[in-house]
């Protein structure tokens, strides 16, 4: 293999879009912009934060007391369950289509505590956070074919609140990456036979260089077409293909895989990594959805230190992702550095 | 039409991605990151600028006394014209699909001076970096099926140099956008033997309200599907298909339209205005291009002011792009702007 000294593309099998891997532009110096390393809030409680146990939000309304999980419904959700109709009057033509979208954005504040990231939370809390995921995705696929779990973490991705919380977008309808994996998730099963999904875990435990966590019920790796510089996907070693199936014992295995995973991130540049994530389910209205798999992905930022990000710019929106480190290269790196979290080691 | 009122969705005909619309959303608070607003360079020569004329590269190599543009080899380019090949052992499978990409990454700088961005240009020289992109194009088509003409703006858009210009990366296969443009583009000339582009602006100019600017050899729209707060389109009104064939007067054309597309950008929030932009060619392998049409984008960040920009984050990466601003009120602000760009008004 070559990998690691010459440029090439490589495929995401779940998209069917390519990624151009350039390994030996590692090493080019970099002039450009320096973020703001994130400053980490070293409050338990907040008075001011509106999302920290009894306080005010914008609404007037308070917060209870909680002491676990607490979900609200977004004061400014991007969808309304009571959209109305778009009326496009150039409706029948190809190159205008709209339609309204029907759904509900729910915030999930993931402890009372302002402090506490998700690697710095015990698995106890965290298993808190994946029954709460679990119980909002139950109920919402009732209602709506697309449940959207996920987390913007850092002011870099576009939080607007430190205190440490994930977000819930439902609707009627499948958004683009589902319905683009979809598509190609369906294809390999009636190609195959089998699941994409549990053939790839089934490969990467052979390969090995790609895997960072590997427990009885979760896989963790940097996919071989990952974009971002420390992408990860974490997939379901069941035949799961969504949240609500899962068992008591495989969510108590994803709290401890999801700890030990932001754990290692924190560790790469020794900071609160940055980073947006999210779970894929099968969308709740399929006849079958035996070619799903329930998964998670995680897209952090960084790339060289605390403060320089990689910038999915120009080529990247205009032609395809492009990345310098390998897959193996980060898988290497998120393997090596320690899984107990930089600021709870007794030096 | 209930655009303004209600979230709904639009579909991208060109790539058959949606795009999540939520004008109701404008008016949330931000509370977020604020970017560094981008500092102008105010030096017309700078002795530190690898950029300038006569100065010393990082490879050692002294740039010329260019009086117009100048272009050279990227010292770390993404791709080179000699990779090894990629000997992928899980090649036949296709859960790993890798190939070797062969190309060339060229820089363009725009002019001698340090301190001019294309609305501070004349028109003339526009027309010089027109000529030269038509120039590259020519040349590198004969030997790469894919030419990717682009320029990011300002540091937020990763730019790593003040110094104006833009990137050439060409290389032996098809992006993925370009790949997927292909098939949307042939799929509506198949079914309606006509050109999608051709059809659109014809479509944009009787709706008239997300029209920018209108000469007689393009038209500058803010796309019906754009994702970006501001984003455009530009498409040639003649039945062009690549840069190579424009004539003299289809680019003096362009140079004029460039030059008040980013006077627009740069009043609207009276700074220099970041974006990442860049050409979409029909690929150069093609047997039948008839499906194509020249066109280029303006993507850029930002939101509400100078300093806050449009996160495409957690939602965006892992459902669809949301965007707040109707394209038909951002089309309304970059009409309602001057013409005239703001350091050179006469108060
Ligand atoms: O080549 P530059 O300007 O150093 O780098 C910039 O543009 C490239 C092409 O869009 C991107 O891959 C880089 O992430 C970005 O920082
Ligand atoms: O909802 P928030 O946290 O205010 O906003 C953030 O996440 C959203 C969902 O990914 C994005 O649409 C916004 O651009 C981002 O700033």
């Amino acid at each position: 293999m070559q990998f690691e000294q010459s440029p090439h593309r490589r495929r995401n099998p779940l998209t069917g879009q390519w990624v151009l891997v350039s390994p030996h532009r590692n090493n080019r110096p970099w002039l450009g912009a320096s973020e703001k390393a994130q400053v980490k809030d070293s409050k338990r409680y907040d008075e001011s934060c509106p999302l920290c146990p009894n306080n005010e939000r914008a609404n007037g309304v308070s917060n209870p007391d909680f002491k676990q999980t607490f979900v609200f419904k977004n004061d400014f959700g991007a969808i309304n369950d009571m959209p109305a109709d778009v009326i496009n009057e150039q409706d029948t033509d190809e190159l205008f289509v709209a339609q309204s979208a029907r759904g509900e954005c729910r915030v999930v504040c993931y402890s009372p505590n302002h402090d506490e990231t998700l690697p710095e939370m015990s698995v106890a809390a965290i298993e808190a956070v994946v029954d709460c995921w679990q119980e909002q995705f139950t109920e919402l696929s009732q209602d709506y074919a697309c449940v959207h779990i996920f987390e913007n973490k850092g002011q870099i991705m576009g939080c607007s609140q430190p205190h440490p919380h994930g977000q819930i977008w439902a609707h009627d309808y499948h958004s683009t990456e589902i319905a683009t994996k979809n598509v190609h998730l369906k294809a390999y099963l009636d190609k195959h036979q089998s699941n994409l999904l549990g053939d790839y875990v089934a490969k990467e435990l052979i390969a090995k260089d790609r895997v960072i966590i590997d427990n009885p019920h979760w896989l963790v790796v940097v996919p071989f077409w990952a974009a971002w510089p420390f992408e990860t996907l974490v997939v379901a070693k069941d035949d799961v293909t969504n949240m609500s199936q899962l068992t008591s014992e495989q969510k108590q295995c994803l709290a401890k895989t999801l700890q030990e995973l932001t754990i290692r991130y924190d560790n790469v540049f020794n900071c609160s990594f940055p980073y947006s994530m999210g779970w894929h389910n099968a969308p709740s209205d399929l006849d079958d959805d035996s070619h799903w798999r329930l998964h998670g992905h995680f897209y952090p930022p960084l790339l060289r230190s605390a403060t320089v990000k990689k910038h999915m710019v120009g080529y990247e929106m205009l032609a395809e992702s492009q990345r310098d480190l390998t897959a193996e290269k980060a898988a290497d790196i998120l393997r090596g550095v320690s899984d107990i979290h930089y600021a709870k080691e007794t030096s």
